[in-house]
């Protein structure tokens, strides 16, 4: 039998254990996975691109395990009531191939990237921040939030979105939590006075929230939205004065804020700074940019551990996807048996 | 909800149609995506190559349906009592990405194999066709002699493989369902005087289980095993000899029998001979190669089949796959409401 979370047992895991437990232990095997990136297979995502958005398949091995997240992208979703993003995501057996757990992951997809966020902000960003901007108020900012209040202790948070109602659903969620927020009338206003700045807007285009001018020397950026090609959030010259950190290089450069930038621009591995093999922040007048546009081991990270923690409980429930013979060569006796097998 | 469909009703579903119909009607499946294949958007298969076995991805979608196959190729399975090949599918809606349908591919696949020869078959071998002779006679085996029945009416078989246990299983599995079964002491016996000879046997190296001099003209050729690089089965002047009919050419010129041949070597797609686009046999003289690796149109129409005969029934379980928030950009809400949904 192959292990199963669904939506339910997935909310009822993270309302158990809590939010903020599990935005830290994740974010810890995310970190571990990352400061052991030479030991994955990785292969590029295999991307099918639609009128209507794209279906994604996001595979990854190390030595052990395989994990793959199937992920659709679909802009014009939340206007006919859909969610722009859904996922679910797989482990198998490296070692004889059989799947053995499958997780809805898109609450799971929410948590990993902010866990990741946080993570890379707890290594690039001054350690005396204080204060979050966020541009964004859509399905991932709350799960930002809280992510960067349990790993770097920020509780002020100042935001900005166009739509009104994100807003306002952003300060109803987290206002109960304890969070001091500030609501801006731009995103200019947002960044003023903010260490961090976390960029988070669904918009497949070339957009630009945060202008040069804006952004001050020692801030870090965080950001999540240019993810896409064709989709980026940042004024390019932001990029030129800043440190650059990223995921999986061959895939940023097409997928991340620096696809505007020439092929030759300098980035920094994330995970060698992790593994303390590149520096991060070298002053406190650096500006630092983690440029996310995700990337597979944060899945495989965030599904080993979910299945660490809820394998063998009753939050895992059991699906019959393998078919597995006593006799491996008599599929066919197993499947029309006279006497069924079930 | 998403719709789901594992091993247990997988079997219920398989047993309460009919082996022979459910051959039958996914033929008719296949045929169908195979004359309109210029509508599917076709992406390389994605594979995961370990020392123990290979981990595959094989996503394929036409405008209103995307399909993917997760499928594992591990030779040293059965010693281990595991299975080489063990495989589930899903189904999304291209209009919005959301997953709509998982199935168990285990069966599926050995169903879809069968249908996919005996549906070249019917267009390439002789009409006067009535003895094939299989090599190989494992997990694959007793679904091709029943398609091979059921699309072209063989009751003759004569059958070798280099495992007597396995000869045995195909004996016992097949005789009680009315097959003309004769065990033959080698392949070259097995194919004398056939005028269908099945290949498919699971040895990841370049065998020769047939020699040229052992097939006479007017012979068809169903060559299942030669499906990955290093593994074919055919001795290649057999293909000098032959029309050559592939599925998807870029991927047979890799993992086919005709990886052993210059890239210039002539094949001819098969959907072109289903569509009216190409020519066949044209004498009763040709030996025809349908030189099969398997591809994801095959899977594509096995599940949309599969999905359209059990949509609403019993058979068909469902599984909390898709978090579907009634405010699309609340997902934290939805997640972590103060009165859990559930």
């Amino acid at each position: 039998m192959t292990g199963f979370v669904g939506v339910k047992n997935m909310i009822r895991w993270l309302t158990t254990q809590g939010i903020a437990p599990t935005l830290t232990g994740m974010a810890e095997a995310i970190e571990e996975d990352f400061r052991r990136w030479p030991v994955f297979n990785k292969t590029e995502r295999v991307a099918s691109h639609t009128p209507f958005g794209v279906m994604e398949l996001m595979p990854i091995a190390d030595p052990d395990l395989y994990s793959f997240k199937y992920v659709n992208g679909h802009p014009l979703n939340p206007a006919r009531g859909y969610q722009t993003v859904t996922a679910f995501g797989v482990l198998a057996n490296v070692h004889n191939g059989y799947p053995v757990f499958v997780a809805e992951m898109t609450i799971l997809t929410a948590l990993r990237t902010a866990a990741t966020s946080a993570m890379a902000a707890r290594a690039l960003a001054r350690k005396d921040s204080t204060v979050m901007a966020m541009v964004g108020a859509g399905s991932q900012s709350e799960f930002q939030a809280i992510a960067f209040r349990e790993l770097l202790g920020i509780r002020r948070l100042r935001i900005y979105d166009t739509d009104d109602r994100a807003t306002e659903k952003f300060v109803r969620n987290l206002t109960p939590l304890g969070f001091d927020i500030q609501v801006c009338p731009s995103g200019k206003e947002a960044v003023r006075g903010a260490e961090i700045i976390t960029t988070c807007t669904a918009d497949k285009t070339h957009a630009t929230l945060l202008y040069s001018a804006d952004v001050s020397p020692g801030v870090h950026v965080n950001a999540i939205g240019g993810d896409c090609p064709g989709k980026t959030e940042l004024d390019p010259e932001i990029l030129r004065r800043s440190t650059v950190f990223v995921e999986f290089e061959p895939q940023t450069r097409i997928e991340g804020e620096i696809q505007a930038l020439p092929e030759t621009f300098p980035v920094t591995p994330l995970w060698k700074v992790l593994a303390g093999e590149a520096a991060g922040r070298t002053t406190g007048n650096d500006i630092t940019v983690f440029d996310s546009v995700g990337f597979a081991i944060e899945d495989y990270s965030a599904l080993r551990y979910l299945y660490e923690s809820v394998s063998g409980s009753p939050l895992c429930e059991e699906i019959d996807l393998v078919a597995d013979p006593d006799d491996p060569k008599d599929l066919f006796g197993f499947a029309l048996a006279p006497s069924p097998v079930f």
